[in-house]
């Protein structure tokens, strides 16, 4: 039995080959592995000595020779002949891995040295072994080795483990080509060449997708749950994820405040940013408790004993608790509560997630886009446009409705007062329609809207949305502008005496 | 100069190989590609020729060779002197591409032969020529042979050329291994592997994303939008792929039956099926003709002039509109609207359109599931669930009412009456508010609701919208059930006569 191991990450990779060398394989290898396993003792011969044909240009070609590929490639039923005639030995087992393009590209940027890093003798061993698994064992994943030694000692299984391993290799060998083509993608096309690679690694599979009928699974890019992102109790299921996506996403918007976020079916029904988390929490909850009963709650801070007991009152279910950090008091409070979720994430989950891309399903393929981010400024650089300026307090206000109306289903309009949404309409095809539900459902949860700002996601196409809410009380509105009845819309707002600011800026979000 | 060509696709091949020829390379070439260059009078050289190294194991190794590899890899500047000292001579331009993987599946299900067609010495040309794009010329897409021989013959900005054909070069070989991957993940993972890969290719890039300050664009699986979807006048934008996904599935969804549905905001706010397109129009336009306006109309038959001629009416604009046919005097009815854009699909747009999977951006990676689709017995299963039972004309308007839901945002609530949309309420956290809000919208358009039937898309949690929906005159209602209250819903229905039936299946769409 032959084996050939040429690995980058070479972390279990001398014990790997110690325990190959006990089931009596021969052992070939190349560069850094093989100088790392003669140096701890291993008997390994090297690829130019076994081909006696030259290591050529710095490493370029290596093993790229018929007596490697050859021997791994050959059918042992039915080429051994054929095999034996041209002096190709049988390679069994194949450990290669390749040197991730990732790290690459994060430590350097010289393009000869990001060319230089291109494996091609690698993921060719990776191909032929994968393809000729009915004979060969690919191993491309350090965490492997312990199987694959148990395995070869028991010698059970050995196909349906070599068509796994196989599996794995070809996806090792799709990412790494994938991950090229979208960095030269992204390095000389801006990021929209003419393929786009979106590659996932899966986290796990959820109970059902979106419905129990359909199944689903989350993938993550690199390992962005795996290491950002803990259930603390609980699994989360599909709808989970997305709606966690937006809480978080909206309670973290505003930096390092104890904001709180509720949210269902992907939008927001609650959201406040107080003097500390449980403050945020009890006006979090005004907008509109009845939405909020099953939804999912973001806390930027610190999910602590106080807040736990609150949220474990009597009439308040919060099916997905995510904080920033959450307290071993805290989780022993839903000790006796089965349904209720808990997650955490580190401080790297929300630099991470500032992922510069987007995507949509549609049938037949995806629109992909550039992400959309509410930019510090946008408020700064509004125009007022009305007779009336806007308070300081007002402004405070409208940042925050303008960042909730981001981050909602359009068409929306939020209404917000003293750092909580008092009010909010989303998701529907007419604006006005949304203004109306939004200031009814205020009225039914007894919310004084006096006083409050008003902001949409975009332009107010007539003013009937302003008499609505000078109806109401609101004091200030933020909206991009650019309807052509804008004349008629600033005139609205000049009649009620309300400030009204544009901002230039669309944020419409589907 | 040296060409090594070898490809799957061997149009144009002859006439390639011709050109270079007179540009004085030598051609290298294998297997069936070189039976053809020789039999139309090129002077090839067969590979295992220039080796000096047989051809072995059926083709599985013919062009894994050190003179092939190091003759595409080594640096010109730096390592002649070694090429020449190890009788390598340098491969100037290769010229290879693999055959589709999705071929093989497509025409077979026999593994070993699926196997047989991984292409190993293909790719690994591809990307040690693309390596060293610096010094060799990889083509691997035969719509560039003219401009290859063209910037050959000119001698002009050869490495800007080489460096966009490398990019490409890598595009083909992640795809390549993408698909086979994914192949393998769906015959022994139910689509559901350790990694997933989703690969699309540009269709066109949209003037802008979402929003204005977001670059996007369309991305198409194989050739879906390219082979059946036509503009027949404007560009698409990113938002109008997004609603024509929308407004052509429903408008689809009943099969050949004449539907029409008009979308905003990615849902439904009109949608009709009467006994041509031209009344179905007509009728979808009522439910909520300011939400229509500059929305998306998908026509499930032929826009022809008469139909043009209603769209064309002044108070209509529908900035979007699809339909399965276009007449040439349809389109010119519009030749004087700038900004009305008209789409086309052929029959094979929807039979293809019904993808098996469905994913979604979140942070730091994508949720990906089967897809959701209303099966067409889950009516006629359904259970009635209270003392009076729908008519026969009832069942026919829940059964569009419910499929309108299953493709509208929830929560969402669908009121249709002979056919026709008479409400809707979407995108909300709460059904209730959608359901009021669905009915004050009705009630604004001075439709009549009495007789209708409604849907919801999942269960209602209370009786609270039965009573809104009773107080308005449904008489019928379609819902999954399930809600820990469904006695009191059922109470509701059966105090106010109507019928109420239970899916059992629910639709969430988000």
């Amino acid at each position: 039995m032959r084996a050939l191991l040429s690995v980058s990450d070479k972390s279990g990779i001398v014990e790997f080959a110690k325990g190959l060398e006990a089931l009596n394989f021969e052992i070939l290898s190349t560069g850094g592995t093989y100088k790392l396993l003669k140096d701890s003792g291993i008997k390994a011969v090297e690829v130019s000595e076994y081909t006696q044909s030259p290591q050529m240009f710095d490493g370029r070609v290596k093993t790229l020779h018929p007596k490697i590929h050859g021997g791994i490639l050959f059918k042992r039923d039915k080429d051994a002949d054929e095999a034996a005639k041209n002096g190709i030995e049988a390679i069994d087992l194949v450990c290669v891995n390749l040197y991730p393009f990732k790290e690459t590209i994060n430590k350097t940027d010289d393009f000869d040295e990001i060319i230089e890093n291109i494996d091609i003798g690698g993921p060719t061993m990776v191909r032929s072994a994968a393809k000729n698994f009915a004979n060969v064992m690919i191993v491309t994943d350090k965490n492997d080795y312990d199987r694959v030694l148990k395995i070869l000692q028991s010698g059970k299984n050995e196909l349906e483990f070599r068509k796994e391993l196989m599996i794995k290799a070809f996806e090792h060998t799709a990412a790494y080509d994938s991950m090229i083509a979208n960095y030269m993608n992204s390095r000389f096309n801006g990021g929209f060449g003419a393929k786009q690679f979106i590659t996932g690694t899966k986290v796990f599979d959820t109970r059902y997708g979106e419905n129990p009928h359909q199944k689903g699974a989350l993938y993550e890019f690199e390992d962005f749950y795996s290491k950002n992102f803990t259930a603390l109790k609980g699994e989360a299921s599909f709808n989970n994820m997305t709606d966690i996506h937006g809480a978080v996403m909206l309670a973290s918007s505003f930096g390092n405040v104890p904001a709180v976020a509720i949210c269902k079916h992907a939008n927001p029904c609650g959201f406040a940013i107080k003097s500390n988390v449980y403050e945020s929490y009890i006006d979090a909850l005004k907008c509109d408790p009845l939405s909020a009963y099953g939804g999912v709650i973001a806390i930027n801070g610190t999910l602590d004993r106080h807040l736990a007991q609150k949220l474990h009152e009597k009439g308040t279910f919060m099916e997905v608790i995510v904080a920033a950090n959450v307290t071993d008091e805290a989780l022993e409070v839903f000790a006796d509560k089965k349904k209720t979720k808990i997650f955490t994430h580190n401080s790297e989950f929300l630099k991470r997630a500032n992922e510069q891309f987007d995507f949509k399903h549609i049938d037949g393929g995806f629109v992909y886009q550039e992400r959309d981010f509410v930019c510090k400024s946008e408020l700064k650089d509004a125009k007022c446009v009305t007779d009336k300026e806007a308070t300081k307090a007002q402004i405070d206000d409208m940042l925050i409705a303008w960042q909730v109306a981001a981050l909602t289903k359009s068409n929306c309009v939020v209404y917000v007062k003293d750092s909580m949404m008092v009010a909010i309409g989303m998701g529907m095809t007419s604006r006005v329609d949304a203004a109306r539900a939004a200031v009814a459902k205020a009225n039914d949860m007894g919310l004084d809207l006096n006083g409050c700002v008003l902001a949409s996601e975009a332009f107010f196409p007539f003013r009937d949305s302003i008499d609505i809410a000078a109806k109401v009380g609101v004091k200030a509105i933020v909206q991009p502008g650019g309807s052509i009845r804008d004349d008629e819309v600033i005139k609205a707002a000049n009649e009620a005496n309300i400030a009204m600011y544009f901002t230039g800026k669309r944020h419409f979000l589907h």
